[in-house]
């Protein structure tokens, strides 16, 4: 039985996995979460080159790949083309499938895309939205802030609507109608983002904007689970910090397999 | 001429050097920042400990050391034995400073220390609070977000003020007289804290400590700089990321040397 393969540097891509087994409940997946360097924003693209590499060459020990999802947007940033160039199968990142949906959401022509400094800054996004439409005003925040909060799991309340109203506030105003949650912990964060913009902005998941093109990808290749089949889900990480067990519970939903710990 | 030699992981080590340099204003300094391998706090012990040691010998290389403050709290927390017996010049950390201070400060037996998720995991506040005085009891509290929001900037206004009393609002009603600000980063909170835990709790900032065991171990050595001499700064990074001069303004104070940029 093949699987779908998906790491990211750490837990965030646990919203990308949670997206996948919604849309694709046949597919087995193949999850590592590499802990023990996370974050990548602040490595150097060859560094976080090297690290894909490596994280990618396990995935392919450890499971049958059909496919490989880069559940990680700097990686997506900067290692895909390396990626595709060494691997067999397909290698689908969270940076194309999240822009070409907000690409195709926009009715204004203003889309803003909200990310971690290191996301932001490798002007990813804002590339992958002029290669959609080159007519597209892109509005980018770095919101550093947002992957503590989501990690803290303080998502009731003022405090976090507070965070995010002082970072993306003033949007609607400027016109923007679709915004992009281009960071994977995000998705957790959804609710108070929604209650800040207000619901004249599409909010446009990179997570389930991925799932969808992993799906698409699939069927095109003929490779996709057949009905009915029970998949098989494995989770790696390359260290199990004290938090991890809630940070996996909060972001997957539901009880998160028992990781195993690997070196990489 | 000699120089205390200060590293930290990344910016936040910058208080410790403010609080040299105000009261040490004739010693010569020179400062390694590891922005490339920073946070530290994700790190195995030995990971922290090779590059402990290696942040060590580039300094040794870079100047002539009389002494060597490592202004890291993870740092502090696992790699001082390594460091002492590696170097000729003595080694002070951050935290014994700080307990030090905070148990002589305490009425009620009562201290508090707040740090990162690593520092208070591993336990070395509570170790060194404990061999100041077993009688001591200590409540150790890690807040995630304060780095974040220091490194943000936002310290004015209600926002910091609710993080931190989310965090540490209850303190003072558990009898606590003495709270340590176990992270680099938190004296630039400073005001926001002291307005959380109120006017009856004394607040330990360990830079200030910290340079305080400076000058005595200067003073019981005779290697305090002559007075009247003008010192020689200079600071290295081993990366420089975008928002490296807006931090090094914050955390120093002023204007910060521009810093030299190296590999280790």
């Amino acid at each position: 039985m093949q699987s779908v393969g998906i790491f990211d540097s750490g837990v965030g891509g646990l919203t990308v996995l949670r997206a996948l087994r919604a849309l694709l409940p046949e597919e087995s997946t193949v999850y590592l979460g590499d802990t023990a360097r996370v974050p990548y924003g602040t490595r150097s693209p060859e560094t976080v080159v090297r690290y894909a590499l490596n994280n990618a060459a396990f995935l392919t020990r450890a499971a049958s790949l059909k496919l490989l999802v880069v559940a990680c947007n700097t990686a997506s940033a900067v290692a895909l083309p390396a990626l595709k160039a060494r691997l067999e199968v397909p290698v689908v990142g969270v940076i194309e499938p999240g822009a070409a949906a907000a690409a195709s959401a926009s009715r204004s022509g203003r889309v803003a895309v909200i990310g971690t400094r290191g996301t932001i800054r490798s002007g990813a996004y804002q590339r992958a939205l002029a290669a959609c439409n080159p007519d597209i005003r892109v509005e980018a925040r770095a919101c550093p802030l947002l992957v503590p909060l989501a990690e803290e799991g303080w998502l009731e309340g003022e405090l976090t609507r507070q965070v995010v109203s002082r970072y993306i506030g003033d949007l609607p105003g400027l016109g923007v109608d679709t915004l992009v949650l281009g960071c994977t912990h995000y998705p957790i964060l959804r609710p108070d983002i929604a209650s800040v913009v207000g619901p004249n902005v599409t909010l446009v998941d990179s997570a389930e904007a991925t799932a969808r093109e992993v799906a698409r990808r699939l069927s095109s290749m003929g490779a996709r689970a057949p009905s009915g089949q029970t998949p098989h889900h494995r989770m790696f990480v390359t260290d199990v910090p004290e938090a991890f067990h809630a940070l996996a519970r909060r972001f997957l939903g539901g009880d998160p397999p028992e990781p195993e710990r690997v070196d990489l």
